[in-house]
């Protein structure tokens, strides 16, 4: 039983191991867009299409997160995911979520909120990348779309750099539209730290864990299109958008 | 102008005409197995025949509600809708909850909770009903997803009249477990009207209407096909099971 009980443990770290693996080499901190937002090169039209076509992943997240809601099979797993799209889409009691204060980032960067909301600057890439993300939530086992979300595990350091970067070098951003950033630092360690554990806890074989490598791989790869369309369509700092 | 807006109220006026006569005709509070209950004569192995069934469609409800939850574009109505999947799983912090209240009452008619988790007593045509409303909730536009939801237009004088029937026929049921009934008494009404108001503001097109019409004969069957289910197994009164 010792034995087992250390095989076990054995195979789940592996499994942490292979999944941090996969943050290592294709998380989006590494993308040469973040690379310049962080370096503070980026222009005002450029964090503005970035902010633009982020919105539409923002506003997705509830909906996605609703279609692994529905594929948990036990109510008290449910009770824990249901905390994700409160988070994004507020209530109906206090307002707020993410959602709103993605919408108060926009302000702060000058872009006008309707604009952003009715997508006039949303990328096909864009859409692409983040529809197919909702469409792998909706589709593949609950274990696997949760291992999708671990790029959770990584995005605290992300989003304390991109805090610091935002403040100190892009000082026209009004400091009040930073607070979706500020929020995420708390909750995304505790969204990844149940997320992780389940998928630790049921994937046990060798196919759901490969499956589970697969899915975050998968996210990253939704992230980093997403920055590609972005840095294709408005550049990254002095490198110009690219001729079409 | 005013002509046109006395063409739409007519036509939702039509709209609420024919949602009503689907209940009228369809509800099953008209089935033969609820007939009996109300009469006093349901022996209590066909009570628990009943509840143990039902128990199946109440732990679907919130799956299929996210799965609503997830094809409702925008956060001020999935504002509204995730207070459905609340009420029924509860929450992290103070649990309670639909499913929870329907195994308390598993257990005031005699049951063990463990056989009703556990899908002992579930008929197969209870989860092919059941199953079937989940899909159609996942796959239908959310207006007609909603309009399926909207036998809870009839459900307040179902649940009272069987709240008084079960307290005053069934002196055996411990009366707390019927605390779920008592819930649905204010909850149903709540949820009808914000289910109703959208459908009779988004099902605008005379096809729409007729898939929200459809919706709803579809839930009834849902409801019917279970208590079909139920009376052929178990009987109801002096009817026995039929032989199989």
């Amino acid at each position: 039983m010792a034995t087992r009980e250390a095989e076990r443990f054995s195979e789940t770290g592996d499994l942490l191991d292979r999944l941090r693996a996969v943050g290592a080499a294709r998380y989006h901190d590494k993308h040469p867009f973040h690379l310049k937002m962080h370096a503070g090169v980026l222009t005002p039209a450029q964090l503005r299409g970035w902010v633009a076509n982020r919105y539409y992943y923002q506003k997705s997240i509830p909906i996605k997160d609703a279609a692994i809601l529905s594929n948990l099979p036990d109510r008290e797993r449910r009770r824990v995911w249901i905390r994700r799209i409160l988070d994004h889409d507020g209530t109906l009691e206090h307002g707020g979520g993410g959602i709103e204060s993605w919408l108060a980032l926009a302000r702060a960067v000058g872009l006008d909120e309707r604009d952003v909301m009715q997508e006039s600057l949303l990328l096909p890439a864009t859409r692409f990348a983040v529809d197919g993300y909702v469409t792998f939530a909706r589709t593949q086992p609950w274990v696997v779309a949760v291992a999708s979300s671990l790029t959770e595990l990584f995005a605290p350091d992300l989003m304390s750099q991109r805090i610091d970067a935002l403040v100190e070098k892009y000082p026209w951003i009004d400091e009040r539209g930073l607070q979706y950033f500020r929020k995420r630092l708390q909750l995304a360690p505790r969204d990844a730290e149940s997320a992780l554990e389940w998928v630790r806890a049921f994937a046990t074989t060798p196919e759901l864990k490969d499956a589970c490598v697969r899915a975050l791989e998968f996210k990253c790869d939704v992230l980093w299109a997403m920055l590609d369309a972005i840095l294709l369509a408005y550049g990254a700092g002095t490198t110009g958008p690219q001729e079409s």
